[in-house]
């Protein structure tokens, strides 16, 4: 069988392909006379796999879509708060090119209008770092998140150097305001290199892959940007992405997302995809007519919009009682009847997961409530079970809650076997008192639980 | 066992007591005069559990956060694209009680804004309905949303009546700009009523549930908002919920939200929860201080943060091999072996999991890839299983992508067998030829397969 | 002989008569249907003249020309201190209807714009006057500026009123910026009643004639605006009278000047002329174009603007020296000659005059100035006379400056005529010790002097 | 006698000293460590008399007051089209060192801002100019203007040069616009030397009268700055040159002007007088405390405000009427009586005195009126004599107004003689016809009218 998905991409870039609208930016000569026939899509999974169709080898600079990654770089170098100090979050209602600073601060308004980029620039590496410093930094970063050697793309450096005033009247006027403090030459002509790095839609749909894979390179497993720190790129993203038309693109789209002048749109959607759409005739607000509408596709058809509850859970945890037919009860605890009770999560759990588990077991085995009628039905259970094997992630607060909870049930003198083979529960190592019993699987549980015959336990469909 | 939750919400709370920052709206005495005492937080979850503490019976008035929930209704009312020819969607920068029209349309920024929030209003209903009658509508409508009676505080409302003068003053801007087509006194007044809504924080934090939940009621089920229209209220609490810090409410706590001067806040993530807090000390921007911060407390502890990527799912795709050790093999098909191929499915399944499962399939019944060493093992597989048990969701895009894989395989010759109890694969009528065989239980599916003698297929673990 | 003077007038008005350009205003139907080919031009003298051409007795609203007579009321009414507390006297650089409040202090920016006006409208009388009260004072006072008596245009006023949102808008948004303490209806009402005022170009330049002669009105001689309250009202015409083309007005035509919706224009330039311009179509600033044309043609062919220096005096002093041939020299002093000096001013004196005279008495009669030959000279003279016959005005710092010359000559030993017939010169009734001999004619300055047989003196051209 | 003017600016400058509020400028160190007891005050007549008080010796930068005159010398060098091309005219409400430019233009909003003051610089000469050529040539100019060699404070510029990232910033922000076409660092440099050239308040208030003296140096008599160059840099100094206060500067002072960061401030009223005052302490505008209150105490006791209306000339014409007692009456005309009707002008005749004189000669010689007795007296006079002996300037439409009523004099059939001594009166070469006759002096007059015995008419105060 050959997957129906490439066939998709080609729908998508075939509904694009009639769109004229547009122009490509004509500021230097390089991108004028772009080819704009060039049309390519791409969208890479968090684990690794990586469609594309179109144009998909044909490379472009990277342009503000830079942005985005230079300001995580930032961060990772000059740390969150000396980066808030320099740059804000909110969006400015301005172009991309005005100086747009804050009032009182003179911080840039964010780190995706020019002013703000330069700014995150300069704090690459650290402020007596030289452009190439920086720019072999950058560039080494892009090539790991690419998966692939990187390239500037020097005839479009050298034309944009040459047209470069309102960037460097940008960077002195962040250098007289305190926030540059570097040579601003500098910076603008090492933020000016960032931008001229040659890409291709795989390439980008890659980049934002790591991002929606919370930094962590979907196909090398290398961990490239922190957790925290995407979390802050992808915010900025959502909300100063696409410069004056924020509002609009979140409720149309609903995608974190970038663009760049060369026709480049990268989004970015948390812990499902990242994908990439390019084409050179940008509309008034500087962004590719063809790749937003392609991105619009996208978010509609595969029901990518941030905002949408469409993948609602009705019900993440399953709870079976099991009689021990043969073999010994509890020998620690005559009270107990011969019933053991098990609870089963599955999936990604956070707080919602563990927030229903917590309930269950709260009915199941607390005291009666006479307004509801089987609640406490086990409250005399001789143990109780809960197995994470379905389990591929437990977030904090959720680790939090499960681990109450099963406080909880051993002061009520219950049993409890904790069924976790990939360890996804982990121990608090300041908690006193006694702990459960953590196997690795059902078979070890049911030893824990009472010795021979207890082949009845185990009815199909039980666990 | 007692739950653990509200003793969280207990800890949140106490955390936030010791702030005394802020003070109380004074333009108005009867805002002016509030208990600053009074604190209460609460959570409701997607399938209707409620918790809550502090003073989470005391009432005080929604103000503000009435103007999401307008929104909607005037959004249902109005429709979509009137309602957007008369209202923007980018955050405006400026204060809530600031004009902030668009430049050309003239249009409020946002409905987040007074001036958004009086044009709202006047869409409920129709241009020529009464103050009376739209207050109405609305205090029915978040009745059913608060799943109790609410009533209007007169005390309240003519206060703030005898103070709505900025607000009139908005109204007749808005009149001269041709926004609003009644008369801007009733709709001035009528948005001063449905402000002075009475609420505490568990109808605030079941309103807010009902967003996350897709406009569907957690408890009674109802569908309040359509899903449509819940996600474009959503952008817009993203972008311009919180007034001019939209950025910095993105990246520091990342929840859609609203906020009321009379000291309460709302968040909403969908398919998650919905929060509220309430406390009437007031920050520059008129958010409650302490609200805020357990707001911040509650996303943090909790991972609510909508760019947080830790709940990526490793995969929820399992492949499984079986051989039919006894019984015939497919009577119709000669070429295949006796191995049958098992997918199975978990969880709420969206355009990352369908991918998933393609892959799987293409890899392991498509042609072998010289590159891919195991890859095409499966390629004369007698039978093809998917398994959907514990799939709980399927949205639009997998349903498409996975009828895709079938017919796929179909046309390659296999035989294929779709296990689906709870009806989650929608077919489509439309396509031509051969069906997959669709079962309800395992046990259908093995008869399916091949005659008698199958046990062996089903050892542990298998499905 | 015929005057040439409305000769010049005519073609004034035909030049301008070809514009075609520009439409009048449309917000409500009576100025829609305005007769475009309407067209008249008017100049008043501060004496009281009055030359117009074209259709000067056609009557039109007088709108926005009726904001500066309003704000010289309102300073008459409130005082300035409390004028200026509510309204500020910025430039604003936006549209005429906008609500421009100055950050602080919510100021409107100025008086020339709806906001400013309406706020002095409200400070006309008192803040418990009502519409009807202020609109009587307005019009009695407009009256008396017009010298006939002027009516409100009803139609225009109940058009205005019913398409008055906008105003009503900017009218409590005043209130709730605590800028007006009375209703906004009322102040609002009233200030659209005082802006459908009738008037012609003659009443309007008569009007502007007014402000130019320091408030006096040019015929009757009534003082109807106080000097102080009339630099203030030209001041703030100068640099927000044309909205936000104020540069542009004052580098192009250097007159403070006014303008209307209907097509009316005023200016006043101080001491010299008012003149009023009056065609109904406008142009994008709400400003009538063939006035503006008009308006242009006057003030470059009459030198009318205000930066011009084409009038500079190369002197208005004048010394003579007469030598006493006959009759006695100064008993009182046997130290002097017989020589008389005798200094002569004209015209209006003001700083630059009185320095004149000074610098010419300090160097015939100071001590010689080895740098400069023939300083000195005279220091020996019998008398000094001085000359003000041909004076027609001294200001107060002339007149501070002239007194100090004689009370420093009288101590230094000599014998002070001064001529005065029209008693320019004030004395300082605080001022101790002799003072000069004041005289009404120069044959009682001789008689002064000395006695019988002074003939001599007399020579032609001297005095 | 010793004037009283020095005694008078010390008075000034004492009231000034005991004012503490402000600080010196502070961005560079020169400039901090100013010595800020330093005070002075200086005027400069337009007939070149000086006056000063306190430091007047003590050299400052120019600083920003260079900007007036540099936006001269940039009119004369590009011609006033372009200039105006480059940079705007209006007031732009923002501090000196914001950006400002006009949407749409890109052009500085006005010349006394940094952005457009560079501007301005960059037009001197050519844009293929140097720095050093630009401020070779502005530094002559200003030599020139305050009348001694001046000299860059190499100290303050190189300092300042260090300290120029904002004005770099500006440099290349113009440079992106379209507005500068030289390298913005050779513009920038040159702006800063022009700013750094050293002068103190004697040089100012002798540049300031030049501006005052439409263009003509008081002493010199060099014509430096054209007539209509002067008017188009006061206007602009009216409205812009001190910064956001233009309008309270306009009502409360009244004199265009200009101010620099090292303390000085230059105010020029047209025709009268060229003041400076200095002192290092700066209110947050930016403006010197001391200096302003200097000249506002200036402008009040002086009467300087232009929109002042004290020195209305109630008449500065004058009609007599003489009877030729002996001799021959008017040998060519027969129709006559023997009466001679003289009109005599005095001081600077603008519209006001040419229209005064026409309505005299209109009045006595035309047809009587009846409702105005006395009219028409003189319509028989057999000659009309025009005296100009005491004027000194007649403008344009002065002279057009009085050669029309010349001529239609003649065209009725009158003799008439002008007296014109210094030929104010310039012939119109293409009019046709018979030409008034034109004589030096009055006994030409005489001789012109009738022959002998002529002496009777000269009786005292006839003329």
């Amino acid at each position: 069988m050959k997957s129906p998905i490439p066939d998709y991409l080609h729908v998508v870039l075939e509904n694009a392909r009639p769109i004229e609208d547009g122009k490509p930016a004509s500021y230097i000569d390089t991108l004028a006379r772009a080819d704009t026939s060039r049309l390519a899509v791409a969208l890479a999974t968090v684990d690794g796999k990586l469609y594309s169709a179109g144009d998909d080898q044909v490379e472009f600079s990277i342009q503000s879509i830079s942005k985005a990654f230079v300001y995580a770089i930032a961060i990772e170098d000059a740390g969150l708060e000396k980066v808030l100090e320099k740059i804000g979050v909110e969006p400015s209602g301005d172009a991309f090119n005005q100086l747009s600073l804050e009032r009182g601060t003179h911080r840039p308004m964010n780190p995706m209008i020019n002013a703000g980029a330069i700014t995150a620039h300069s704090l690459v590496i650290s402020p007596t770092a030289t452009a190439e410093e920086r720019t072999d930094r950058i560039l080494k970063i892009f090539s790991r998140l690419a998966g692939r050697q990187l390239h500037v793309d020097e005839e479009v450096y050298e034309a944009e150097l040459k047209d470069a005033d309102r960037n460097m009247g940008i960077g002195y006027m962040l250098k007289a305001a305190g926030i540059l403090t570097c040579d601003p030459r500098e910076a603008v002509k090492g933020y000016i290199r960032q931008c001229s790095i040659n890409v291709n839609v795989r390439d980008l749909a890659m980049m934002a892959a790591t991002l929606s894979n919370a930094g962590v390179h979907p196909i090398t497993g290398e961990s490239i940007i922190p957790q925290w720190s995407v979390r802050q790129v992808l915010s900025v993203m959502t909300t100063c992405g696409m410069y004056d038309a924020a509002g609009d693109w979140v409720s149309n789209i609903g995608i974190p997302a970038k663009s760049g002048v060369a026709g480049g749109i990268i989004g970015a959607l948390p812990g499902q995809v990242g994908i990439a759409a390019f084409s050179p005739r940008l509309d008034d607000r500087g962004n590719s007519v063809r790749a937003v509408a392609m991105c619009q596709q996208l978010s509609r058809d595969m029901g990518l919009h941030m905002m949408d509850v469409s993948q609602i859970a009705s019900s993440t945890v399953r709870t079976a009682v099991a009689t021990i037919v043969a073999g010994q009860s509890d020998p620690h605890n005559a009270n107990c009847n011969r019933e053991v009770v098990i609870f089963s999560l599955r999936g990604a759990v956070r707080f919602a997961g563990a927030e229903r588990l917590t309930r269950a077991v709260a009915r199941e085995l607390g005291v009666p409530d006479p307004q509801d009628p089987g609640s406490g039905a086990y409250i005399d259970a001789c143990a109780v079970v809960f197995s994470f094997r379905d389990v591929f992630s437990l977030n904090q607060v959720s680790q939090r809650i499960i681990r109450e909870d099963i406080y909880r049930l051993i002061a009520d003198g219950k049993n409890v076997i904790v069924i976790d083979p990939s360890g996804v529960l982990k121990s608090d190592p300041e908690r006193q008192g006694p702990h459960p019993c953590i196997v690795k699987t059902e078979a070890e549980a049911r030893d824990q639980i009472g010795g021979v015959g207890c082949q009845a336990v185990f009815k199909a469909d039980n666990w």
